[in-house]
Order: structure tokens, then sequence, then C-alpha cells
């Protein structure tokens, strides 16, 4: 998903670095994100937030615990970060991150993120973008290295070829990742649904009628 | 799938103990398969061949291979094997073996066989039931015992409880089991039609738009 330019945008991160931290200040907390929030409980990070419909749901669903929505682009960051900001009092457990999810290892230290989320991320069909697949092996080894073991990774998707790319991908980490959860048809999975918060293009894919797939798999 | 009893089916296959192979006789043949068809030739193998529209389709489509069509029911591999005897003149890269899946390493070598076909079994959905599903892994570790290294099992089906499960069953095997081709709308993939061969639950299941499940998987 590319979002248009904001003209707003780079103003408004400037404006507001407690809740939406930059690539530089993400390096610095390394190993002390706990830092950022008034509660010490699991820090959660969704990969990819877009407009952060699923990440601020996460939030408010689960005071119990930290969450932060990663973001590569400036204006769905933005956005989504604004979005949290509503009423002028953001969430206190919640914070985005305006960085690249090929990044994991330079902002978090391993074991300091209980679990990841990666949903609907870009499919990259073209053979040749393989590598930019949030699900590809090389991102896969970033997760590894920052979740501890037993660490959760949880991906979502309407996308059929990515679905398959990455039952190959994760596949190729053998018993270093099992399945925790399969669905391959989510919304039609009742007890799954349960806690089940939408994001924003799972709500637009499920009302065409699209199967919903969703993978948890665990690390070890 | 039951079929209802059909009464002459005894007698049949009685009376044609060269086309269809009893449990006894395939106990003896194990590692002499071969001696049984014309032409020196791999192996194939479908496990639960229903009334044979699969492997009859297989044996006519591909003539430089042996195959072999295993069924459980008698009113089943009778209906199959006369299906495949229908002009007097029974193909001569086709046999039956009228026995159960479990027991492949009591029939057959390791090696013996090229590749095993699994195609619309049984969903088997309640729990306790797990172990009679073709794709548990006491089922999986026969296969393994009969395949070469790098042997396949290609498995199809439209039940996504099956197939669901059987991802987690095929995982627990890490890297002895990898994927070879998955599909989640085998109907969908021009590609992977190409070669296809429907069977008879396939037809039955596209026909009502369900999506047809697909995993090739090979062991190491
Ligand atoms: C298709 S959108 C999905 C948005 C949201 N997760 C949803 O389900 O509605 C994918 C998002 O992932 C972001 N993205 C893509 N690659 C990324 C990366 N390497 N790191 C962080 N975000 C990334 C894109 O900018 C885009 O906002
Ligand atoms: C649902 S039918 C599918 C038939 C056919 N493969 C198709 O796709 O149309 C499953 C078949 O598998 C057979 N079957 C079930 N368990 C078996 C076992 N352990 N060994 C051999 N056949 C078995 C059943 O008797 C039944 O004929």
């Amino acid at each position: 998903m590319r979002l248009r330019n904001k003209k707003w945008a780079g103003p408004w991160l400037a404006a507001h670095p407690d809740l939406v931290i930059g690539q530089t200040r993400a390096t610095e907390l390394k190993g002390h994100w706990a830092d950022l929030f008034p509660r010490q409980q699991p820090i959660q990070v969704e990969i990819g937030t877009g407009k952060g419909q699923f990440i601020i749901g996460m939030a408010k669903a689960y005071p119990d615990r930290n969450f932060i929505g990663m973001e590569i682009q400036e204006s769905a960051v933005a956005v989504a970060a604004r979005k949290a900001d509503e009423d002028g009092q953001p969430l206190p457990n919640l914070k985005f991150l305006y960085g690249d999810g090929a990044g994991v290892e330079t902002y978090f230290e391993k074991g300091e993120i209980e679990k990841l989320y990666l949903n609907f991320s870009d499919p990259w069909p073209k053979h040749r973008h393989e590598n930019r697949r949030l699900t590809s092996p090389n991102f896969l080894k970033g997760y590894q290295s920052v979740l501890p073991k037993g660490g959760q990774l949880a991906f979502k998707t309407d996308n059929r070829g990515l679905f398959e790319y990455s039952l190959y991908s994760f596949a190729q980490f053998g018993v270093n990742f099992i399945p925790d959860g399969i669905s391959l048809d989510l919304h039609a999975d009742e007890d799954k649904m349960v806690d089940n918060v939408a994001t924003e293009y799972e709500e637009k894919f499920s009302a065409k009628g699209f199967p919903i797939y969703q993978f948890i798999g665990q690390f070890n």
C-alpha cells in the first residue's frame, strides 16, 4: 500500500517525538523500550502497521500489554499516530516506530519483544522482489533474533500467493519454527474470531468474500 | 466415503486375483512388485483410491509409469477394478491393492515406490480419530519408510480442517519433509492444472465452488 504523501506528516511527526520514535532514537532504545511505557508488561510489535487500525484496537483491548506499531511510510505512520492521538490523550501502552522491519535487530534485543504481528503485508508478487516480502527467510531470521525462545509470529493475509510462499518459507526453518495456529478461512473459525482484532485490509477483503489466511508460529 | 456393500464384489475380486492383489499376496510381493508389470518403470501408489477415477486416469495419461490403487473397502476396490477392466483388456500399468494404507511398510520395500498420492482422504474430524487420518504422523512415518530419499507425497483435498491439520502434521517432520508444491486454490492455478488429473471427489467439490487444496512434499 502506497499512501499519497501528506504534507503535514513530517511536521506532525517532528512535533510528536515521544509517540512516534524515529530510527536514530529507536537504535538507542535497544534494550530499553520498557522505559517508554508507564507499565512494565510484555511488548508486542506489528510490522507494517499501515493506518494503525489493528494496533490501536489491540492497545485498547489489551491494556496489560505494551504495543509498538512499526511502519516504513512516513504518511502512514503519521496517519496512524494521529488517529491514536485523536482525543489529545494517547494510549499509555502504544508507541509507533517509523522504521523498516528489516532492521528489527538494530532496534530490539533478543527477548525484548514477546510477539510479532504481520498483517496483510505487501505481497511483492514478482520473484525478483522475494527478499522484500516480510515472510522471506532474512526477515524471519531477524524476527527470531528479537523474540524469546517460544516467541510467536502471527501472520494474517488475504493474499493466496503470499500465504503459499510463506508456508514454504516457514518450512525452511524446520522444527525451529513450528505452527501454533493455522486457519485457511479465519472468519469462518468461530473460536478464533472471539479475540480477533480486524485490520483495515482484513475488513475490506473479507467483505469482498475472500478467505483470510492466518498462520501463527513459534520460534525455538 | 462408505459405499453400500455390493454382493458381486467378493466373487468378482476372487475371479481377478491378478488385477486386485489381496493382503496376503501383497505381503509376499514386498520387494517384487515390479514383477507384476510388463514394463520396468517407476511405481506410484494412491492410498484410498475410492472408485478409481484418478488412478485409472493416471495410468492412461502416463504409460511410462506403473500404478497401484490401494483401497480398504471391498466394494470400492471392486468398483474401481471393474471400471479399469471395462473392455476386458486391463491397462498393463495398473494394479489394485485391497488393503490398509496403515500397512504400506508390510507391502513395500524402502524405495520400491517412487511417489504416493492421497486424494480427498476421509477427514475424521473428531479429535479422538486423529490417528485414522491418512496424514497423521504414524502414516507419514510409514510413507517415509517406503519412499526413496527425495520421494514425494502429493495430497489434495477440499476439506479445510483436514488440510490445516495436515500442515501441522507435516511441520512436525521439520526439514525431513519439505514442501515442493502448495496451492490453496488448485483450480485457479493454471500452471498446476496443466497436468492435473481430477478425482471423483475433486470434480464434485470444485463444481460446488470449494477451493481445492494441494500439498506436495518431499521426504528426506
Ligand atoms: C498492505 S498494507 C497493510 C496495512 C495494515 N497492516 C492492514 O492490515 O490494514 C502494508 C503496510 O506495510 C508497510 N510496510 C511494507 N514494508 C515494510 C517494512 N519493511 N517495514 C515496515 N513497514 C513496511 C507498508 O508501508 C504498508 O503500510
Ligand atoms: C473420501 S474417499 C475419496 C476417494 C477418491 N480418492 C477421490 O478423491 O474421489 C476416501 C477413500 O479412502 C479409503 N480409505 C480410507 N482409509 C483408508 C486406508 N487406511 N487405507 C486405504 N484406503 C482408505 C476409503 O475407503 C475411501 O474409499
